[in-house]
């Protein structure tokens, strides 16, 4: 394990939140608000721990997978524990595990709030909120590649760790450009989208706060009711946004090179907006038959299940008052999720098509058992091993989500509520069903709870296995055996045969 | 696709039915039940048709898994159909899918009945009911291939098709003497059982009939309040049959040649004994508060956690009405379900480990890359083929489950209702939570309701394949275009490629 090239990254990642804290420090400083002086101090902090832990560099700047995953859960963790001081010190969110409960729901772009009332807080507060969610939606490490290029090592690890979807595909050879080309991609359409907000006379503060929680797949609202109470025009803007932002960006690399063959031919883009239309005409009738008028129903249908499949969590109306059949399909969208190479979460909908090609094969191995059979992906056979990891991603998805609805149900609330409460922060979305619906929040959680749900976004956010890996003894063991083994003898012999250096 | 021989196994299940149905002749001879005249008139036509059907013996004996899944099929959906017919012509059950609903809860051992009132029954309906739970615990195909061995083909097939579990082990080299085997240890265990019963003074009638009932794992009742007025004895005697009928068979077959090693040492039994004391001992706090006593309260968390791990569904108690925690844990239970190559359904013990493994591979390849780890079993090495399939069977689990939960929720019951109907269901068991939890029973849902819920007790018994390749497309158009090559040319060219005669 290269423990030095890792301090070194956790260095450069709090030197780049330091960085970003510099936002809301001016946004204090236009509404003349005193919060400001808790941003500039924590800014202080992570610049200068920052620099303390990026001093020295590495001797070496290999680094495997491992370490990949290892760094960017670290970075995670640490960037929300100094994200939720400024909310905590300032007495905004007076308890600890909820301060950073908000700021892990924002990083990781859930969404979920443990706060009734969001109107009362700061505009600073506020800002900050919203802007964890831009961060995360695209990546602070995808960041910090596209800013500072890590010399040799493989950078690559660090972007399969952090990215989300079964397969990380460079668009150009250089990572650091392919990281470049998606936050050019990301910054232009979070303007785009501002610029039509406030074409739409939104306030600037909102229409920036909306911005980067619509292109971070979000959620948090700056208002009690979300986006109920926006006109339509801006209601449909950011349907239409929330949307885009869930689409696979490799998706508009192709439409930036005018390559529309490319484009459309992407499975998984075909079957995100199928599945959208299919959710919309599923849940129309009954919002119709709500709101007495068909525009007015489609809006909130196409709200809702935009809002939901891109795992965003902005709502107009609370879904948790419609029939059955709507909220099973929302429950439904939950994990389905965006797609892969997105901002948005969920399982990714290449992922279902994955799993619906391994059930056909495997029903087709039934019926000619000789035959080998191997899954395609947009016309090409996809690897053996990605296949299995798809296969497994979900068992271990499904295998946390009963954990933590397990260890939910010891506080004793109804069924409904601790399945959703885990579907909404797994998946990172934000509202669910019953206490937990959108016009509710998750305060009334007891804090071990609250710590459940946020490991459940951060394992959400990080597709599972970077997380773990940090809870698996194997791991630590090996390191710390290894470790002893360098300090006794100069040339440690390899124990059970074939392994990575 | 070998029709003739797949026409010739069903007229065969069909006299083996006609043969079975004349035991609840008999009882209505010993009752002098006027209903006895219904199961008479279906044994007739039974017999005549099964006849018919196997009159003509095919001319090669030649069959696949295929054949082997499509016959498995076929054959439980017919003896469903024969089988609910003397309830229906009866007029004990009136409604045709009522009654279709009772015989497939019935066969698959399910136990979930539409019936409120059961006790209003005949003797010969009730001795039925349980009777069904007996022959669908064990398997009909493999009472076939038990009494009549089949020349030739492969009989493995129609083993590999009905018998619960990742993989079919032959335990002595010829398939029939291996379904011999399996048969008199089910006999044996279940005049066991019987035996003890009667030393504890139930009445013969309910002694034959919980035989059956505990025997195949089934857990229909002759009482409305299932076991709860029967005394502590019986109610242990019970228990622990449930638990011994949730061992895999192989483990009683090394027991019986003094292979005691081989049996203690067989992972999955180890883990299932494990879940059983863990289950018991998370709800022991809550069932001991509420009858006030730590026998009572041991007494009724074993009974229910061994009724629900082994997917048997009696109750000595209303679990509907206790703790959140102890409600979860009867949920998780559910899906655990018994060891494979027992009577029991669910997921099988032995898949989890095999999940749980592979999780764990999938994160050392994390640790290690360049690696290459087999899961083993029992210390022996898993085929690769098994692996994925067991992935896969979960996958497909899990996309039946959220399917056939969504078209539950198309009649508006609470999430709870739909979630736990169709657990208790395709995990074959039996009761589940609110609506459909111990003290009440499925004669509520709308028609087209109970036909999806009789779709995933076939499912959960038959292990999914076996009936889904029934509604794939691609069979049956195979099958087609073969027969129309067979007319047109006499050699038939393959298409694409590798494909199996």
């Amino acid at each position: 394990m290269n423990s030095a090239m890792i301090r070194f990254i956790l260095g450069r990642v709090l030197r780049i939140e330091a960085l970003l804290l510099a936002l809301p420090c001016v946004v204090a400083l236009i509404y003349r608000e005193d919060q400001g002086i808790y941003y500039m101090g924590v800014l202080t902090v992570c610049f200068c721990l920052g620099c303390l832990l990026s001093l020295r560099k590495p001797k070496t700047n290999v680094f495997y997978l491992k370490e990949g995953c290892v760094v960017t859960a670290l970075s995670w963790i640490l960037m929300s524990v100094f994200g939720c001081l400024p909310f905590y010190l300032s007495g905004e969110i007076p308890g600890f595990a909820d301060a950073l409960f908000e700021t892990i729901s924002g990083f990781t772009t859930t969404g979920a709030s443990i706060l009734g009332n969001v109107e009362a807080l700061s505009h600073c507060a506020l800002f900050w909120r919203s802007f964890t969610h831009w961060i995360g939606g695209m990546g602070v490490l995808v960041f910090l590649l596209a800013v500072v290029p890590l010399n040799g090592g493989s950078p690559i690890n660090l972007m399969r760790a952090e990215s989300p979807g079964p397969s990380v595909g460079k668009l150009v050879p250089k990572v650091h450009q392919t990281a470049r080309i998606l936050y050019v991609i990301y910054v232009a359409l979070t303007v785009l989208e501002l610029v039509l907000l406030l074409a739409g006379r939104m306030p600037v503060f909102d229409a920036i706060c909306s911005s980067f929680g619509t292109a971070g797949t979000g959620g948090f609202g700056i208002l009690n009711d979300s986006f109920a109470s926006y006109n339509s025009y801006l209601q449909w803007v950011v349907t239409i946004f929330m949307i885009l932002f869930g689409v696979n960006f490799n998706a508009f690399y192709f439409l930036l090179f005018a390559e529309f063959k490319k484009a459309v031919s992407m499975e998984e883009v075909r079957y995100y907006f199928l599945t959208i239309l299919v959710g919309v005409a599923i849940i129309l009738p009954d919002t119709r038959a709500i709101y007495h008028s068909l525009p007015e129903g489609l809006k909130h249908a196409a709200f809702q299940v935009a809002s939901i499949i891109t795992t965003t969590g902005f709502s107009t109306a609370d879904f948790d008052q419609w029939s059955m059949t709507s909220k099973t399909v929302i429950v439904l969208l939950m994990f389905i999720g965006a797609c892969a190479g997105s901002t948005g979460g969920g399982i990714k909908v290449s992922r279902f098509i994955m799993l619906i090609k391994s059930v056909k094969r495997e029903l087709m191995s039934y019926i000619h058992p000789k035959s080998i059979m191997k899954i395609k992906m947009d016309g090409k056979p996809v690897e053996h091993g990605v296949a299995r990891s798809v296969n497994v991603y979900f068992i271990t998805f499904v295998l946390v989500f009963v954990a933590s609805v397990f260890l939910l149900s010891l506080e004793g609330r109804d069924m409904t509520t601790s399945f959703t409460a885990v579907a909404a922060t797994i998946n990172n979305i934000g509202p669910g069903l019953e206490l937990v619906g959108p016009a509710r929040n998750f305060g009334f959680f007891s804090t071990p709870s609250k710590y459940v749900l946020m490991f459940d976004m951060l394992a959400g956010r990080l597709e599972l296995f970077p997380l773990l890996i940090l809870f698996y003894p194997t791991m630590w063991k090996e390191m710390f055996e290894r470790r002893m083994h360098i300090h006794r003898e100069p040339k440690p012999k390899e124990k059970n045969g074939a392994r990575a250096k």
